[in-house]
């Protein structure tokens, strides 16, 4: 029988989970892994694995985290979403289905990401955006915010961005492209690269934080970068401000 | 002492409440009247009563939900917001207090209030504000439902728009604006009227998604208005996307 390799494009609400990756330590806990692959097992009718391109973290969301998985079935291609979303609970959603070459491979093959990240600034919280924004009452000086997060674009080494936790050995990423905009009292920001360190974005957002509230200069960020993880920046930012928006392949994949 | 009369304004998103009010026979049920005056007794050190313009249901929201309460406490009025929101729990937040005189009712002195009701039409549900719009993937005639829509204002019998189980006795409420917009596939129902019934403005919701799927023409809603309640209109639209969004009263209260 042909083995056929399909890549899913979906969403998640990261509330109500305990982040993307199946915990072989805690099989009770809720992942967005475990109910796609429930699903799609249930489909296949038989255990089936569902590899996802980023392992976000408990809280965090994703409006294009892209995952594959491998399956016997014939189904026309574009009648997947459907049918994994009929077994899927409300806080996801598979909005696309493509079939790949049998080599494709949702992470390794991953050339680069885009996350986004929610701030609202205001007096009072928005409690209808609660769980999918980062609250800040302080007034933060957004011109510094901005000088200082362009800073971030470019190759450097990111060891004062990562997190303990990691088994990472190597720290250098491309920064492709970072941008912000503010829409009302809502500040997006977005980063784009080669690839990401555990918890950099919410390291990264946490520092320029901690600049739009004049507590350092903009400047700051350059002088961490350059210790190569001998300074550590800002506290880390919240998970539910963090969005997963976009993973990006070369054509052949 | 003098016993001080507070007027608050607040917001609430009501998936996790069993609506507005605390309910005698099921003294668990988390309800927002129960939340508030939990803080504001501990605030006043004694038991202290909460009565809303609105007594919205399970799962209805809330954008300008007004209370009244007495205290002896002479806080200053502007402190009232602070001091109650530190107690509450994160989907409830107060916006605004205001001393009023002694004989304010935030119900009985309520000359109107607007509702809005969210409807998100589109294919894939949005995950994010799944609990906060309703979802209808059915392509709607959006022109007929503006059309059958301006049909409700004026002043009418609505009691083919009021559920079983409410206690009224008189039907007629005068509707003064009905208007729609659509904001890409949201698609937003607001309503003015000097009063509502049980569920009046779902069932009015639920009647204008039949005519804009086109099983019903848009001259059903004045028919069915016609009948005085013995033809009854289209399914209740889920409580999800239905707001409170202000309360309205003569200058001197």
């Amino acid at each position: 029988m042909m083995n056929h390799n399909i890549k899913l494009t979906l969403q998640y609400d990261g509330t109500g989970f305990n982040g993307w990756q199946v915990q072989a330590k805690h099989k009770d806990a809720r992942t967005v892994q475990g109910v796609l692959e429930a699903a799609v097992s249930k489909i296949n009718g038989s255990k089936t694995s569902v590899t996802g391109a980023g392992r976000t973290d408990s809280g965090v969301h994703a409006l294009g985290q892209v995952a594959n998985f491998f399956t016997e079935k014939d189904l026309p291609v574009s009648k997947w979403p459907e049918a994994i979303n009929s077994l899927l609970p409300p806080d996801v959603i598979v909005l696309n289905a493509e079939k790949k070459p049998e080599e494709f491979h949702a992470r390794l093959n991953a050339v680069g990401k885009t996350y986004k990240y929610y701030i609202i600034n205001s007096k009072y919280p928005d409690i209808f955006i609660r769980n999918h924004t980062s609250h800040i009452p302080h007034k933060l000086d957004i011109d510094k915010v901005f000088y200082a997060a362009k800073k971030i674009e470019g190759t450097h080494n990111f060891k004062s961005f990562c997190a303990s936790g990691s088994s990472v050995k190597h720290f250098e990423r491309n920064v492709f492209d970072v941008s912000l905009e503010l829409k009302g009292d809502i500040l997006v920001f977005s980063i784009t690269a080669d690839g990401f360190l555990y918890k950099m974005v919410r390291m990264i957002v946490g520092t320029l934080i901690e600049i739009g509230k004049e507590k350092k200069s903009p400047e700051w960020i350059s002088e961490i970068l350059e210790t190569e993880g001998r300074e550590k920046g800002g506290p880390t930012a919240p998970a539910r401000g963090l969005y997963l928006e976009k993973v990006y392949y070369n054509s052949v994949s």
